[in-house]
């Protein structure tokens, strides 16, 4: 790894990170709030960048594949200290901190705040923005970054590639993501407006809108969505979650060219399916045990399942207080996560599909053991080394999850909690069940167990692979 | 398929199950118990295996793989079915006779009796019986069945063949499983005596010695191993347990040919660190919350890692009642199982071992585009095959895993209970946790749960495969 060409980088991605926090100081001067909880982080960010882009002079564009993983992991990592910093000026404990920065710039939603309430408008505003900033990273990371090196994130290109390549898509990655984020943007535009005329404030509507499209789940208020009480709003964002967790190339596909196709997409009509079914049991589930009526049964499910399984983590009432079978769906759910390619997280629906279908044929298999049977997506044969790359993925993922969870009961928290908490930080879905739960948050949790689900957010979000090999005493040799 | 082939078999088969059923006719004898609880179904069975031979007279010994898996699948199904009778004659309901059944020839040890102590010691006897009849089924299964078709089984045979090859271990499969019954055996009658000079009456031992060298867990009294509460029983029995879960290749390996070198199988190292890790880790959580003295905290650390991941299940104390983290242990235990070709079941450590290497070669590959990097086990290489055939067997495990905790939480079983008598069942373990602890057995799981766990049981012993293809469409044609 060449280390001035890994450092160069940071310092140009530093003076971006930098340049976002301009935002939340004109916030603060909006609403008249101290204005050194963003200008210290802001000049701490502004001469980090200053000393690597002073020091490390030599720009390079080409880099290896190591050099990209680090870059990566690298970026999330210091984005999540440096952003932790405003929390900490606001009296948050340094832990906690840099928690709720990870789940802000992860996108996951996971809350260590006490008193969500006590904190400044513009902190608030600041701590949905990370996220939304976060989902359009995210976008980038699988669009453009991730096929390029070889992580996890590659099958998932190719398993995009008849989408992109045939319709001729832009070739070159750069304009895609360029083009991915605008759809980005558009969508956030059209979601405010539409929030507006639903009635909510502007301040109300922006931030929530920052952390539906990308799927991420913070809100100022610690009732969350219960807040605003309004099937309209609920309808509204459950809408705009849902498209925040579609594969961005098919939103491109939708606007500019095939209308009618997008329903042939696989991963697509497995992820539709998945949500009418999970919305049907959860509203069974709701509705017989004398939850709800049967009208707020389906009002209630339909929109917490697509809040988990977009990794959203958004709540309309405490789902922590359901009866057990409800809630075993809801934790199911985070197991599976939104398409490829979306700023949705978890272990994706076409890795799901890819993994049942390669599952069938082995089985097929040993009935018809002469039989060749490749797997198929959209009507392309899978090569062998995608399907690899996604048991291997999954091996890491399941081992990460129990290890988590494993740390997690050693610190005294009890089954449900350890396992639902391990899955919805790695998942990057945000509340979780038992101590977790979405009005508690994870202000229960010990520090190091908060370490160790800060590191859970960071591997989840980056599709596990780009983390892990850190670990490789082989990334570390030349 | 052809049928007249299947039904012949299996009515050979039925006279062997029928045959072993003079053996708790003679106990009852000597108890001066009623014998038509025996009687009855014997006759049954005679009648069953009577028809079948008598129509379908035509032998066949070449079976096709479709043949085969129906045979053996059908085999322990039938054998259940039969079994269930003189449970039923005892009054047992029909549904929990079933279970109990099942629970036996599987191995399983998971039990729906409400009040054991009120049934026959002959009844008793024959329950632990069949679990030692189940046992040897199952080497058979591993050495001499599942590699000859083309079931998951396959990749563990394929695994062993480092060990059975190069040794020149007998090359006919038909001497090689009557090697392996004969070190069954053989070790029985060790452990008998060896209980017996501990001091248990020869029922106690008898009974146990079924349950222990099979890894199958069933004991004549509610308390299970705590109704001797003797540290050297348990040693005892942990260390047949332990025998029962090497892979019986490796015994005969040990007895016949080289004795120092069986240290070097990598599953049986793999699986050895486990369960010392795994005994150290929980006598850490026992010791902490002030459960146990220091003493007594290896004590029964060490033996319930034992029981647990041998999957034979006994316990000494109610493991129910100890705090989540201790309870969290045993329950990921529960994933794991013993070796491959032993009576444990479980995933089996080769399996985990397998898929780890596997992932960690493709992390590898992430830094290393351009690496060729195998899978080897014992030196020598994996093919891609056995690879495949691994994951997929660890899709479908999961998934049925996922599946059957969903069904039981739809059926108003808590979290814990669902999900750790789903694995409990399909890892052939026995007691679960919550509902389903030692003591308190499966009898608060409603009728249809305990069908589902039935199947459960019946799915997990066969490998998965054996039963999972009869319900692809593919396995009906022809
Ligand atoms: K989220
Ligand atoms: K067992």
């Amino acid at each position: 790894m060449r280390y001035y060409v890994v450092l160069r980088t940071l310092g140009s991605v530093s003076w971006l990170l930098a340049g976002f926090m301009f935002v939340p100081l004109l916030v603060a001067l909006y609403f008249r709030e101290p204005l050194y909880v963003f200008a210290v982080p802001l000049t701490i960010i502004l001469i980090f960048a200053y000393l690597l882009t002073f020091f490390f002079k030599e720009k390079e564009k080409e880099w290896n594949n190591k050099e990209a993983i680090f870059i990566v992991a690298s970026t999330w990592f210091v984005a999540a200290v440096f952003y932790a910093i405003p929390y900490m000026l606001e009296g948050v404990p340094l832990i906690n901190a840099l928690f709720e920065s990870m789940s802000g710039v992860t996108a996951t939603g996971a809350t260590a705040l006490t008193d969500i309430e006590s904190h400044s408008k513009s902190l608030l505003f600041w701590r949905s923005m990370t996220q939304w900033l976060g989902g359009m990273g995210i976008i980038m990371l699988f669009i453009a970054i991730l096929p390029k090196i070889g992580v996890a994130g590659r099958q998932m290109f190719r398993a995009e590639v008849p989408v992109l390549k045939e319709e001729k898509l832009h070739p070159r990655i750069r304009e895609t993501a360029k083009n991915l984020w605008l759809i980005y943007f558009v969508l956030s535009i059209v979601e405010f407006i539409v929030l507006i005329m639903a009635g909510l404030s502007p301040y109300d509507a922006i931030t929530h809108t920052f952390t539906s499209i990308s799927c991420a789940g913070f809100s100022p208020y610690s009732f969350n969505i219960a807040a605003f009480n309004d099937p309209v709003v609920e309808m509204i964002l459950l809408f705009f979650m849902f498209l925040g967790s579609v594969n961005f190339a098919l939103h491109y596909k939708f606007l500019l060219t095939d209308r009618k196709n997008i329903f042939m997409d696989e991963e697509f009509k497995f992820y539709f399916s998945i949500i009418v079914s999970a919305s049907l049991v959860l509203a069974y589930t709701l509705f017989r045990t004398d939850v709800y009526s049967l009208i707020d049964a389906f009002r209630y499910s339909s929109f917490h399942v697509v809040s988990i399984l977009t990794t959203t983590g958004y709540a309309t009432v405490d789902f922590n207080l359901w009866p057990d079978s409800s809630r075993f769906i809801l934790f199911l759910l985070m197991f599976i996560g939104g398409c490829a390619g979306s700023t949705s997280g978890g272990v994706k629906a076409v890795r799901l599909l890819l993994l049942l279908k390669h599952a069938n044929n082995i089985l097929f298999k040993t009935i018809h053991p002469k039989a060749v049977t490749p797997v198929r997506l959209n009507g392309t044969m899978v090569p062998e080394g995608i399907i690899n790359s996604i048991v291997s993925f999954m091996v890491v993922y399941i081992m990460i999850f129990f290890a988590s969870s494993t740390l997690l009961s050693l610190l005294g928290m009890d089954f449900i909690t350890s396992l639902s908490a391990s899955i919805a930080t790695l998942g990057n879905v945000g509340p979780g069940l038992g101590l977790v739960g979405p009005i508690e948050g994870y202000a229960a949790i010990p520090d190091l167990g908060k370490l160790i689900l800060i590191a859970n957010m960071w591997i989840g979000r980056l599709e596990v692979f780009t983390v892990i090999v850190l670990l490789l005493p082989a990334f570390w040799k030349n």
